[in-house]
């Protein structure tokens, strides 16, 4: 029985991971993060989508992260702005997010037994952030071999990111190849609660360019 | 205004930590994790201990990492076995605990702005765990400075581990020598809930095996 973990925001990135695992793996267990994050309709879309795909769905509560403050995304004082392609690490950077989460991801695995986890990350059409560069997932997988239990036994839990060197575009048109419905998918870190999408934020941007990009229709709602 | 944090347990290690963070520092930041340990009467201890070291404390609920169970010191099904130099890594084993606390760690140094993070982990009187080793922080600092803002920015957050190469018996000195008052600190893996130890387990075996090492008097509890 091989088992696969899934990072599961709810957006684009992380359903075309869940439909890659679920082609390769016969159980996909997907971990999503209640953070403090005001869009938590990637949540509501997180859950919508792995109860279609009959997916295992575990979301973990992290309330922490967010009441640290810090970040746009969880923060009232800081605001979401609009994508400047020059304007640096935007201020949704949450600080450590993807390492912590990759930290949970990896404890998950070594408890179910799973050798292999899924996160969505690209380093292609992407806000700058450092936790998406490959080097540093190499920097982390070194970790995670040194510091498991499994890791240090030999059996190390690898993690895959497919999608780390594919434009935006590329990413669509893979996920769609395989059958994704990216409407059921939500992106914007502005999305009311009905998910729909702002279509100024960087999330909206990469992700509206990757489909005109793509040739594809964008099945998102944007309000 | 230098600010540092130290992971704080609310054992002999920890306490020695806090020790020697507060006369280097400006302000001192103890962080805990309410993890669904059954030891709690640990983080009682870590709430004396910071109370009367008069340092900042924050408590951390991180529940989800008891819940996922696989651990001798959150599973009711999996029992603290007695301390067994030959046995390998013990079944009070926490997969990732140090590496989820430790990013829990650096989100919040990046949010306060500190740059220096105290671990009172020891590769020498130890269990065997795997995140307690040289190799395993070195390659977490690699990871740290790859996937933090200020670490991609050249301004990395310092992960310190001034026991790591401490005998017990050298910590126990090390901390009397600065005036640590070790019978406040709780570092049974069975303590009941006043905090007493069984003098059997892992813990209570290299802490007290510290005291008779060095010649000082052990304040331990035992019931």
């Amino acid at each position: 029985m091989k088992k696969a973990i899934v990072l599961t925001s709810g957006g684009l990135d992380s359903l075309t991971c869940l439909a890659l695992a679920q082609q390769s793996f016969d159980e996909v267990h997907a971990l999503s993060f209640n953070y403090g994050q005001h869009h938590v309709a990637e949540l509501e879309a997180a859950k919508r989508i792995t109860e279609k795909m009959n997916i295992h769905h575990h979301i973990v509560e992290c309330q922490f992260l967010g009441a640290m403050g810090g970040s746009a995304l969880t923060d009232d004082s800081i605001a979401v702005e609009d994508y400047d392609p020059e304007g640096g690490i935007p201020a949704t950077y949450v600080p450590s997010r993807n390492i912590i989460f990759m930290s949970i991801a990896l404890a998950y695995a070594e408890i179910i037994g799973s050798s292999d986890i899924f996160i969505g990350i690209s380093s292609v059409d992407y806000s700058g952030y450092p936790d998406c560069r490959p080097e540093f997932i190499d920097a982390f997988q070194k970790m995670a071999d040194l510091g498991t239990k499994v890791g240090s036994e030999g059996q190390p839990i690898r993690f895959h990111t497919p999608l780390s060197l594919l434009s935006k575009a590329e990413t669509v048109l893979l996920g769609t190849k395989h059958g994704v419905d990216y409407g059921m998918s939500v992106s914007c870190y502005r999305a009311d609660t009905d998910g729909r999408a702002c279509g100024t934020c960087d999330s909206c941007m990469l992700r509206k360019k990757g489909f005109e990009e793509a040739g594809l229709i964008d099945p998102t709602h944007y309000y």
